[in-house]
C-alpha cells in the first residue's frame, strides 16, 4: 500500500461535490441544490473486507430487516427470506463454496439473502390452491429482484449505522452446498450473501469509481455515440484507484472482459440451471 | 376513503416506534438505541399512485443516478443502464404495456431500468474478445441483480428529496414493447419502470404492512415452526390499511395466491423466457 494514501472520503465529513468527484474521479456530475444525509451515506459507500471481531449491537440484525422489509415488493408477494449465519463452523461452509474468501470468516454475521418460493408454494398446499405460477421464470426473476431490494435497503441502513458490507455473489458458485448448510427446503435458493460487521481500523477501503453516467443514463431512447473515450478514461481512474488501494492495475474493459469471456470464467455458475432445477425451481 | 384517515406516517416526524409499529402493525420489533435520517427514510417507504405536474429540479435524475451507480456491483462488471422516460407519447406506450396504469402518464419523469450485456458485447467486439460468458443465466441473473440495487439506491435517494416513486413491474408484461419504445439494442431487456414525481397534495398513500419477522428472518438455518398464525395476523393487518386507504379489503393470503395461481395469473409473463431469447439472452 503506497504511503501516501489520502484518507478515505466519509459519508460524515465530504462535501456533496467531494463524494460525487470520488464517485467519477470526474467533475461531471455536479452537487445539486438540495442534499442531505441520505444522499451522503448512498454516496459514500465502498464494500468492506477487513472485518474486526466486535460483535453488533443488539438488535441490529431486526432493525437491518425491518429496513429490508420496508423496500417494494413485487405485488407484496415479499418473496425473500433471509438467514442469519453467526456459527463459525457454518460461516466456514459459505467462505469455502465463496472460493476462501477470508472475510466471511471474519465478519460477525453473514446475511445469505435468498429467493424464497416456498412459503407461498406451502401457502397454497395448506390452503388446497393451486401454485403453477410459481413455476415460471419470471416468478424466480421477481424473487430475486424482491430480495435485491430488501438487501439493498439492508446495506444502507448498515451503513447508516457505521457498518461495513460487501456482498458476496460468490455463494452462487455452488449453491446446493448454500441450501445445504442452512436447510433451505425446495423452491428457495440464495441470492447472494451480505458480510456484516465493523471495518478494522486500518481498512483503507475508498469508493470505488464508476462509468460516466454518459455511458449508463439515456434520454427518452437508449444510445451512446461511441463509448471508447469514456470507456479509456475510466480504464485509467479504476487503475488510479486500485494503485491507492495497493492492488494490482488492471484496466476495467481487461478485468470485466475476462469475467465474461465464457463458461470457465464463471465459476461453477454457467450450471446455475441445472442447479436451479434441482433445487425445485422449473423455470419455465 | 374513509373520513377519519389518520396523518400519514412520515419519515420527518414519526418516531422510530411509530414507524416500525406502522410496518409491522405490531411491536413486535422494538426501536434500537441508534437511530438516524436514513433510517427514517427507508422505514417511512410508501409507494406513491398519485403525481402532481410539477416537473423535478435541474440536476434530480443525474443525482439519482449518482446514487444509483453507488450501489454495488457484481465484479464491478455494470451490467445496467437507465433510460429516463419524460415524453407523453413514449410513457403512453409504457402505460399501455402495464395496463393503462394511469401513474405513468402523470409522473413527470418514467426512469426504465435496464439489465444490459450490450454493453460488455460491443466492448468484446471492438477489443477482439471472446464474451460468451454472457450467454448464460448467471450472467442474465448478474445483470437483474445489478439493476435492482442500482434502482433501489435511486429510490431511497429520490424519497430523501421528497420525491415519490412507485416500480412498474408490468413492463415485463411486453418487453419486446418496451424495447421497441425505447430503441434498446440486443442484450438489453427492462427490469422494471420506475415513475418518479411529487405525491398529489391530496395523496394519502401510507406505509404499507409487511409479514412478521418471524417468518422471514431465520437464524443460522432456515425454519420456521407453524407459519399459519403470523399469516392470519398478517392477513388482519393488511385488511386495516387496506380499509383505511379506501380500497377493497382482500387478505393477503388469497391475493397473493391468485396472482401464483396459474400461467394465466401472470398477465403475459409466462412467455417471458421466449420473449427473452428473441432480446438477445440465450439463458444457457
Amino acid at each position: 500500500m503506497p504511503d501516501s494514501l489520502p484518507p478515505a472520503i466519509t459519508a460524515d465529513t465530504a462535501s456533496p461535490a467531494s463524494l460525487l468527484h470520488a464517485r467519477y474521479r470526474s467533475d461531471a456530475v455536479g452537487a445539486p441544490a438540495q442534499w442531505n444525509a441520505v444522499l451522503s451515506t448512498l454516496l459514500a459507500h465502498r464494500s468492506i473486507r477487513n472485518y474486526a471481531p466486535a460483535a453488533l449491537p443488539d438488535g441490529t440484525i431486526e432493525t437491518l430487516v425491518a429496513a429490508a422489509q420496508s423496500a417494494p415488493s413485487s405485488s407484496n408477494l415479499q418473496t425473500w427470506s433471509v438467514v442469519a449465519v453467526a456459527d463459525p463452523a457454518r460461516k466456514a461452509v459459505l467462505a469455502a463454496v465463496a472460493g476462501g474468501q477470508k472475510h466471511i470468516l471474519q465478519a460477525p454475521v453473514i446475511l445469505v439473502w435468498l429467493a424464497d418460493l416456498n412459503r407461498l408454494a406451502n401457502l397454497g398446499a395448506d390452503r388446497g390452491q393451486p401454485v403453477e405460477g410459481l413455476d415460471y421464470l419470471e416468478t424466480f426473476f421477481v424473487a430475486t429482484i424482491d430480495a435485491a431490494l430488501a438487501a439493498q435497503n439492508a446495506v444502507v441502513a448498515a451503513e447508516s449505522l457505521g457498518l461495513g458490507t460487501v456482498y458476496i455473489g460468490a455463494l452462487r458458485n455452488d449453491p446446493e452446498k448454500v441450501a445445504a448448510a442452512l436447510n433451505l427446503p425446495p423452491q428457495v435458493v440464495a441470492v447472494f450473501g451480505l458480510c456484516l460487521g465493523y471495518a478494522t481500523a486500518d481498512d483503507r477501503s475508498d469508493v470505488k469509481p464508476r462509468l460516466d453516467q454518459s455511458l449508463v443514463l439515456h434520454r427518452e431512447t437508449y444510445g451512446v455515440a461511441d463509448s471508447n473515450p469514456a470507456i479509456d478514461a475510466y480504464d485509467g481512474a479504476i487503475q488510479a484507484f486500485q494503485h491507492e488501494q495497493g492492488i494490482p492495475a488492471i484496466p476495467w474493459s481487461r478485468q470485466a472482459l475476462a469475467r465474461v469471456a465464457g463458461a470457465k470464467s464463471l465459476s461453477g455458475r454457467d450450471r446455475i440451471k441445472s442447479v436451479l432445477h434441482r433445487l425445485g425451481f422449473k423455470l419455465l
